[in-house]
């Protein structure tokens, strides 16, 4: 049985305290790869060790895949896949475009997702069924756009700089397409499509943890979500979400060159 | 005699109330320029209207250029330069990373400034002496980083895919010098830097009303602003804002190059 949504609401309480209060404060930089710039910040270390104790002593018997404390019982039939600071980048910059993401897997295939931005107070929710918005003002259901043709569309991506080669060649003439291209957002862009406000996010080389909680988010609202294969996007890689079917095939269609 | 912050706090609210309701609403867009995409929200041009409004009842001698309705008055001591939604492309993607500009010049110099974002209640105030941050939780005086090298520095543009030819090559250069290079938060990016989480702020072929209120907020918390030749930027072109006179001199010795 899936948990309620207070749970994922107490999950994400419980991160907040770990991350808000470090940003915009002098965060503690670490360069996890030496040949390459990924930070980490404390909050990002205490708020996923947070969010592993509370599964699993309400969820003994589930999984956990974390980006800082590695995985455990990935043969589970539930999986928790958690990301607690997407965007660190815009984090250590002062842009409250980061989130906290926290996905479930069931069998493999994401069934649940949290994103959280407690800066913004904007706490997106795929409980199963439904995407949700849960605001101080008040919560509403979210539905994706119809824009349906690629010069219509509002699209982002976290920085055409960070995609490579033969992929760079394919997103470039997909942003040629576009209405509107914006960068920079990581998990916030995900959150627009699946509210309505954006609609494609396109990303290249993602990790598992870097998209599991936005999978449901962008299918409970009505959105298709794929690799750029067009398969399933759990396991991360190149990944493009899109309002509507028909707005996701033609993007693939370039994507897939 | 220079207006007290409270006048400024009123033309950023009679502002709000104009532009907040209509974000992530259904929004019409005009095309301004037949040429290229350059939106335009209902909320901007009434923004601009009752901003004005306010400042002819009370300032009926001073003069005033905005984005949306024109100048007048351009001769007198004081001109008020507005700017009602900076980050258009945001506003129109959903992302509260658009601004209120407000900036005011005493005989073509910057005195006084406000950047207000209402989604995210942030509300920056320069008042002829100090940079303020206003939000519901308190206010705080801003001082800008002490970076004083490119290679510790957190740099902000709104695209390097709107910078053209000989500048782009130069902007290039400055961001391979960098610590990290984000992209597209417009006048929240002059903010971010004011405040000490940013850097530095380079753009491109800017306005006067893109910059006017920015010019301030940079100058009253510490850091140094000037166009990539280092003369003043109140005429706008082509404009770098840096946390420290010794940031500036590097950035600018690529920039200027």
């Amino acid at each position: 049985m899936l948990p309620d949504i207070t749970f994922l609401h107490q999950l994400a309480d419980t991160a907040a305290k770990e991350t808000l209060p470090r940003f915009r404060s002098s965060v503690a930089v670490d360069n996890k790869l030496s040949h390459d710039f990924d930070p980490v910040t404390k909050g990002d270390r205490a708020a996923e060790a947070a969010i592993r104790d509370m599964i699993e002593s309400r969820f003994p018997d589930h999984g956990i895949l974390g980006e800082e404390h590695g995985s455990s019982g990935l043969d589970r039939k539930y999986v928790w896949v958690i990301d607690p600071i997407d965007g660190t980048r815009s984090f250590i910059a002062g842009v409250p475009l980061w989130g906290t993401l926290i996905g479930l897997y069931e069998r493999g295939r994401a069934v649940m997702g949290v994103m959280d931005q407690p800066f913004t107070k904007e706490r997106y929710i795929a409980d199963g069924k439904t995407t949700r918005l849960f605001r101080p003002e008040g919560e509403q259901t979210l539905k994706t756009s119809a824009c349906e043709k690629l010069e219509n569309a509002i699209m982002f991506t976290t920085s055409p700089r960070i995609i490579e080669g033969g992929a760079l060649k394919r997103y470039d003439q997909l942003e040629s397409r576009v209405k509107l291209a914006r960068y920079g957002a990581d998990c916030y862009a995900f959150s627009l499509v699946a509210a309505g406000h954006a609609d494609i996010a396109v990303e290249s080389g993602l990790q598992p943890y870097d998209i599991a909680a936005l999978i449901p988010l962008i299918e409970q609202a009505g959105g298709i979500i794929t690799n750029w294969n067009g398969g399933r996007p759990e396991q991360g890689g190149d990944i493009i979400a899109a309002a509507t079917p028909d707005l996701h095939a033609a993007a693939l269609r370039i994507l897939n060159g």
